[in-house]
Formats: C-alpha cells, sequence, structure tokens
C-alpha cells in the first residue's frame, strides 16, 4: 500500500462522517469557517529520523526551523497567515538536552519571524530516533482560501520561486557533500508565507498549493482535483542556479507557491507581485479542459516519465 | 533535563511572543476565542513505541482507540466538546499494510462513537518504531471553558471514576500477563467526553483536568497554578477493583476528570452527576489557602512519598 493508498483507504473511512463545519482531507489545510467572513485552516505535518532528515547531515537548528517551515508553508498555500504551532518532540537519549535546545532555538528563530506563538504540544522521550511533529493553525478571511480544486480551464499555470535547489541539494547531501550551499537550501527551506497571504487576497488566482513532492507529481493533484489538464513549457521552468531541468521538475522540498491565476489578470498580477516582493512570478504554462500533465518543448509535446520525488 | 524542565524552558523561549488571540501552554488545550462567545482549544499528543505502548501488548486496533481517547480527554477537560483531530502516523515496514489498516478501524470507531472527523494529517515511513501523533480540536462557549488556574479555598476535589485500574493493568502487562481485564483497561481508556462536556456547563466546577500522569502528580499542577494546597482524605479515593490505594493515587492513564467545585454546590452536582450518567462523581477532599498537596487518613496528616507515574 503507498503513502496515497493509505490516505485515500482514510478517506473512505471517515466519509460518512459529520463534518463539523470542516473541509476535510484533499488540500494542504483543513478549513473550518468560525464566523464574521473568517476561517481557520489546520495542517500537521510528521518528521523521521532517517526518513525525512539525516541527523549527520543537518543540525538541530536547521531542524527547528525546517520543521516548522514545512507547515507554514502548507498554511500560506492556502492563502492564510500562520498564527500559531503546536509541536510534538520524541527524543531518544542522544538527543537530550543540547540537541533538544538547539532544536528549539532554530523553531524559536522562525516563529519569530513569522509571529507565531508555540501554543501546545508534546515532548517525549524515544526508543530510536527522533520523530518531530507539528500542527500549524492559520487564518484568513473566507474569500481569500485557495484550494487545488479551483483551477480553470484557461488558467495561466505560475511557480513563485526558482525550483530544483534542494532536491539538487539533497543529492550533494546523499553524495557525502553536505557543505554545499544547495545542501544549505535543502536544510534551510523558506516558506512563501507573505506571497501566500498575499496571492491570497487576489481573486484572479484560482488554484494554489506549495511544492513539497516536486512539480511532475504536485500539479497532478491541481489537475485530478480541477478536473483539468495542463500543459508546461520545458523552458519558462526556472531553475535554480546549480541545479537543472529535471531536478527542478521532480525534486522536492522546494515549498515554492504553485497557482493557477486567470489568464487576462496574469500580466497585472506578475507585475504586481514583483513590485511587492522583488522578485518574479513564473509562468510555466496553461491550464486546459483536457486531462493530465502535458510537458512541451517548443510548443511540442514531449513524452517524459517523469514523476515526483521520494525522501531519503 | 526532565521533561518539566525541558516544558519550561520551551514556555520561556515564547514568553514574549504575540498572544494570536491565543491562551497557550499550560493547560490541557490551547484556547482560541472565535467570537460569537465561542473558543475552539487545542492539543497534541504524541505516542511512541517502546515508551507509550508495547507492540507485542497491544493489538493495532486498542492502539489506534487510544491514540484517539487520550486526545479526547484532554478536550473534556476543558469543558469542550470535540469536533475533529488530524492524526500523523509513522509506520516502520513491519507495522505496514494489515497493522495500520488495523489501527485505522480502532481509530475509526472511537470517532465514531463521539462523532469526530478526520480532517488532516500525515502518513510517512519510519525507519524504526510506530510514532502516532494526535492534534484533537474541540469547541464549546467562552464561560464553559475550566482551566487549571481556577480552583479556590474551599472548594470540594472530585474525580469522577474510579482510580487505579490503569496502573493496575500496566504493571500486570509488564509483568507478563496481558490478558487480564484490567490490563484491558489500561489498553482501552474510556475518555469521559459527556461527562466533561457536561460539568463544563456547570459555573459552580472551578479548575478541572484529566488524569493522566496519576493523582498525586497531576492535582500539583492544579495546585500550582491556582495558588492554592488541597487536603485529600485517602479513605475517600475511590479505588478500581483489583487495584490498589497506592496504585490509584500515583498509576497513570486512568483518563479520568478530576476537578474542583464550590462546596455549597457540591451536593447537588453530585446528585446530577449521579442522575445524568448512572455513575457517581467522589468527593475526596478539598482545597485550602495553604501550599501543596496533604494527605489525610483518619483527618490526620500523614507524609507519603508518592509521585506520579512514568511511562514504561
Amino acid at each position: 500500500m503507498t503513502e496515497f493508498g493509505f490516505i485515500e483507504h482514510i478517506r473512505k473511512l471517515f466519509a460518512e462522517f459529520p463534518a463539523r463545519g470542516f473541509e476535510g482531507i484533499g488540500d494542504d489545510c483543513a478549513i473550518l469557517p468560525i464566523g464574521g467572513g473568517e476561517a481557520l485552516v489546520f495542517t500537521s505535518d510528521l518528521l523521521t529520523e532517517g526518513v525525512h532528515f539525516l541527523r549527520r547531515a543537518t543540525t538541530a537548528r536547521e531542524l527547528g526551523g525546517k520543521s516548522l517551515a514545512v507547515n507554514l508553508s502548507d498554511v500560506a498555500a492556502m492563502g492564510a497567515r500562520p498564527v500559531a504551532t503546536l509541536l510534538s518532540v520524541a527524543l531518544p537519549r542522544d538527543a537530550a538536552e543540547g540537541w533538544a535546545l538547539e532544536f528549539m532555538e532554530g523553531y524559536r528563530a522562525l516563529s519569530a519571524r513569522y509571529g507565531t506563538p508555540l501554543v501546545g504540544g508534546d515532548t517525549t522521550r524515544s526508543e530510536s530516533g527522533i520523530t518531530i511533529n507539528v500542527t500549524a493553525i492559520g487564518r484568513c478571511p473566507l474569500t481569500h482560501l485557495k484550494r487545488r480544486r479551483d483551477a480553470l480551464p484557461g488558467d495561466r499555470v505560475f511557480v513563485a520561486g526558482e525550483l530544483g535547489a534542494s532536491g539538487t541539494g539533497l543529492q550533494e547531501i546523499l553524495a557525502g557533500t553536505p557543505d554545499t550551499p544547495l545542501a544549505a537550501v535543502h536544510r534551510n527551506p523558506e516558506p512563501q508565507v507573505d506571497e501566500g497571504v498575499w496571492l491570497g487576497t487576489r481573486p484572479e488566482v484560482h488554484a494554489m498549493m506549495d511544492l513539497s513532492d516536486g512539480l511532475a507529481s504536485d500539479l497532478g493533484h491541481i489537475l485530478d482535483l480541477s478536473h483539468v489538464g495542463a500543459e508546461i513549457e520545458l523552458e519558462r521552468i526556472p531553475v535554480a542556479a546549480g541545479s537543472d531541468l529535471r531536478t527542478a521538475a521532480c525534486g522536492g522540498e522546494d515549498y515554492k507557491l504553485l497557482f493557477t491565476a486567470a489568464s487576462e489578470c496574469a500580466e497585472r498580477l506578475a507585475a504586481e507581485f514583483q513590485a511587492q516582493f522583488g522578485h518574479p512570478l513564473y509562468p510555466i504554462g496553461r491550464i486546459t479542459s483536457g486531462e493530465g500533465l502535458t510537458w512541451l518543448r517548443n510548443g511540442h509535446p514531449e513524452a517524459l516519465d517523469w514523476h515526483g520525488f521520494s525522501h531519503y
């Protein structure tokens, strides 16, 4: 059973449950409208040693930041502002004391940057391996929420930053050279929090998510849930310096925003985004009324057996 | 550094953060008022193999129920009704497929009993050992919220069920006899959800929490946060059949509600609780204007070096 198979199984198990006002599984976050035209959003991510990180290849401080960053990114991908987190950590004896304090320093520093208080959680001993779970809570006007299911044929597809740096960094870590600039990018992802909140305010932005498993895989979720297809121009994928096209399209953990927007508004949106944030949006293709993801090279479809990313 | 030392360190790290409307660390749950006179509450609990459970001594189905139960208990201890959960599970290869499906059956069955949808979470591989994190969300009128800090001198101290069954069951599991009735109680805790919600509606109930680490330890949190003391009459502690007084006072994981209530309302409260739920409240002592916990035997203080419970 794959992870997606298990999630699909879980979704069916709970399909008949009362919703209690929640929009559940399927987006980056669960959504709860709370009255006054506002909603809260919720997400949890679990990081386990040896699967999501190697202790010898990251500092505790970096890992503290990354544990939070991946959750803030999920909140921002809904168009919401993160407002608080809960942190659970299981620590083996050889990661107590100094390691734990350093981890918390990294967690605190990124929390300070986005003003998110730590409001709860759990700490416990582990018999083997570090495990970290973060639950992030976000908040925004209902009308700002962006879902994966809302892409429309004709929409322009954008990514909000260059891709592949994290994937190449991971390759370098696994090759035994963890001291490269891109390996540092992999260990220190920057969630696009302000960008996500800003894009949330724009009604011309339709579907949005963050890139955690790679464009080739993640865009598929938008297409499936929106019942649309997409044509992506390989030449337009913004490849980070030092990376390569395939890693940019298939590597994971870039944590850049991927979204679709009404094409007639696309140029003004991109110009205003550039003015606001000092870095560009990258238009990489368009949504079609077809099915699935088509790669285009020089305007012609190219069959590529490209898939998303698996962890260590 | 102890667990409490680490939590205290974390509390200080975040002391200067913006609250964003949250009441944070210190109670069973974090609290967020959401307007309309209502609040949401949030709690997370992490269970790790070898520390919180032994795979050979529990079925996957039981563990699925217990993972949820301990969180529902925290929500109920605030006087709130659980409305949804997020579940993160890390599974090693030898707990995939059948184990995972059985675990979800147990989680679903208890979710169905309390009508709590599963709205999000994460599933991932683990290199070693099963880890489970549940985040539970509850909801209630602001005026129903019960905190640990609100005990008043003169209050009667109550527990809402018999104690010690889980602790004795754990002793039996560790002694190699996991097939006893009390061992089954340890593996299948029953959160007092309806009782907590009902007690939340009663203004004469002041401080409340759930008993997870044992009366001797948990009551100390209420006393510390309320700046009061307590006298507990040993004869009045309700010892579950097959358990003993010391285990009832010090054993963990009973998940019964512990609370204080205005003494002039105590008898009527107990009578109405009995009528509502068909089982009694147990008055076990009273809150004083002093400090710390005093055990009384036949009305006389008795020095006992009794402490709370540690996991496996």
